[in-house]
């Protein structure tokens, strides 16, 4: 009998977020597939019962979490600072935005990312998924219209590098470590909008030849 | 019977170069795990035996498959142009090879990329992958240290921020697709090290406050 099996019925210990968080992990360490709802119940120490009390699916838990995840990911778009003032502004502030909604909300977006369309709820967060990226696309082509950011590279090929980039941090993020998430993003900024190369030692170079 | 299935004992239809090609298409498809031998002959409508020929297990085809991408990118590190001259240069060498593995190795990178250390072999690919980061941010250390990067990013971040935005490609990439290798690692090489921002219009900006 576990310490949660003790507590009175209607008070499991786990409220709906709680379960979330701990099927989110489950699923990110065995894959969702691999995940029964046997194997849920046994890390909640709740009886499968108790969980159908949250949730009416495996399904609807992996939908639920995907769209916190994509719900994160979508409000930075609506911020008003992506919607207001000269493109590159809006997206720099959009790229700082996803850094802090991988940061913040690590193991959902580490689902999300694994998501490859395997069943009706998948298929729906990719949809998602596209539809945001294609908002972020639009972002950098009005940006290279407005003549701040270079226009020599296809602007599909610029978002996605730049999520490539964002992305990979759910893949080596450890939070406590040394990089907060607001450094995090000025890195992320510093490399991509402003790149690696010293400006000067550049210009001096090509003007030697 | 298949084609292959009519061809003469010895002479299977397939060398070990092919079967590895269809074998690793395989493991990205269904994953490593949930593909066996069994399945993996009826793919290549041989018989067990046949593969056994060529490899002694299916561990051993993983294998050959993570050494085929990670010799091709350390080859890449041991080229001349990667280890004679400036650091900045060795880095750019370093990053476009790199992107021309991932283009003509995408399956065998897939694969790399997918491993999570689950069995000895996968380990070994681990440790050879890091020694692999190691080497590149021992040249970014050298290169910020020459002045031609900026060195206010930490090093690991920098090799991390570097190879999310390149090993990103094998999930978009698509052979025949719009970019071939070359275009690839020049925009690559323009965003890491030159980044998106238009430098006038910025210089502009800041000296107008």
């Amino acid at each position: 009998m576990t310490d949660n099996g003790t507590q009175r019925r209607g008070r499991p210990g786990y409220d709906q977020v709680g379960i979330l968080r701990v099927a989110v992990a489950a699923f990110n360490q065995y894959g969702y597939d691999a995940t029964s709802m046997g194997v849920l119940a046994d890390r909640l120490g709740l009886s499968k019962s108790a969980i159908y009390h949250h949730f009416g699916s495996k399904d609807e838990i992996l939908e639920r979490a995907l769209d916190t995840a994509l719900g994160a990911l979508e409000g930075v778009l609506d911020e008003p600072e992506s919607t207001r003032g000269r493109a590159a502004d809006r997206l720099d502030h959009v790229l700082r935005g996803a850094v802090h909604v991988l940061v913040e909300q690590l193991p959902y977006v580490t689902l999300l990312l694994r998501v490859r369309g395997n069943t009706e709820v998948e298929r729906r967060a990719l949809t998602r998924r596209r539809a945001f990226d294609k908002r972020v696309t639009a972002l950098v082509s009005e940006a290279q219209a407005e003549g701040s950011l270079r226009s020599d590279i296809d602007v599909r090929v610029v978002e996605r590098l730049l999520f490539g980039m964002i992305n990979s941090i759910v893949e080596w993020y450890r939070p406590g470590g040394a990089e907060d998430a607001d450094r995090l993003a000025d890195d992320v900024i510093a490399v991509a909008l402003d790149g690696l190369r010293m400006p000067t030692s550049n210009r001096v170079e090509e003007l030697l030849g």
